[in-house]
């Protein structure tokens, strides 16, 4: 596919429209308009259009959308048409709760080890993804390349820890720690900073009219 | 504070700001330049005074920001000055993660109790939260009312939760489980939906140049 930009908001659609579009074949839709998709998304259908053109479009004139003809072309574009070895940097909980989550690993993104410093945990098994000491991350990795690596640790060991993941050639950060990363040029950080999405909802709560409306999410 | 319309994409910026600044008087910074702020946090100084105007502005030509000042009237307008109770709705490892997030309850979310459909957990204590049966959830909120509600359960059950949770008089939902949910107006629903966010790595580690610049997050 041609490179072209594509704006945020686009891309953060569309993994939503995968995941619609999945729960349409598993029941059993072969066909959608994009009336009905809008219907159920609560996107406008010119919003589906516009967004869909983006990728060539994919739709024909009354027929509408192919449910897995679109699937199957969002998960390439999405590159869900390949594997991603993952590794959880910080087994607690969190690390935990994300490796314990079996849609991740049926969408291709297979959890191969975490790393934690407590000496206590190297060494278990925990939901089937061994814990190795921090200490082991650079030779596990030249053994096992990784392209994705979530931070599950507290903040003060995560750039430093990124700086080691990227040395070690892991090119994605799924960041959970509360700190804004620096990173070379080409290394993709993807932010879940819970407790900002925690204080938009106390904003919302405060200001039930001051904000614009928008889809979910 | 006047109501007015403040647009999604600065209240999303609202909670960073409020981070930065909490750091700032951290490290015993009283005063700050837009300028200033703006090397520290990668947006642009124009952008930072068009936020801020949103709200008054704050800021005094040729002084700056009282980093105090900002950081308690920032406080007030995403509503931490006051506190919020807070219940969770599955006590797996993911729920146990948010319950042992200690930074929620300094900005005045309190997790008050766990609820579970698993009878092994219930009268169980997990870090502090006690863990109710979800068959008490509505005896339990009837006597100790809760803000917000995390949802951290299998999406098939996170909408009959949320009616029943909304039903007992909670407003704020801040939902884990992969499902968009249908609330009456005046609910706030906040998702966390970790595979779309994980599925925006993938995009974007295999369109290094198809990506719009912006600011993290």
């Amino acid at each position: 596919m041609a490179q072209k930009t594509i704006s945020r908001a686009v891309v953060k659609r569309l993994p939503r429209y995968y995941r619609y579009l999945g729960e349409l074949m598993n029941d059993g839709v072969e066909r959608i308009s994009s009336r009905d998709l809008s219907g159920r998304m609560n996107i406008t259908a010119s919003q589906i259009r516009q967004d869909l053109n983006n990728f060539g479009g994919f739709g024909q004139q009354g027929y509408g959308y192919n449910v897995r003809h679109l699937y199957d072309e969002i998960g390439k574009i999405l590159g869900l048409d390949r594997t991603y070895s993952v590794v959880i940097i910080g087994a607690g909980h969190l690390g935990q709760a994300i490796a314990n989550y079996g849609n991740f690993e049926r969408r291709g993104f297979v959890f191969r080890a975490m790393f934690d410093i407590r000496p206590e945990l190297s060494g278990q098994i925990l939901n089937g993804i061994p814990v190795y000491p921090t200490s082991m991350l650079e030779t596990y990795l030249s053994k096992n390349p990784a392209d994705i690596a979530a931070l599950t640790l507290p903040k003060e060991s995560a750039q430093e820890m990124t700086a080691r993941l990227v040395a070690a050639g892991v090119r994605g950060i799924w960041n959970f720690a509360h700190v804004d990363l620096d990173v070379p040029e080409g290394i993709v950080v993807e932010n879940v900073h819970l407790s900002e999405s925690l204080m938009r909802i106390s904003y919302r709560l405060n200001n039930p009219e001051g904000e614009e409306q928008g889809e979910n999410g």
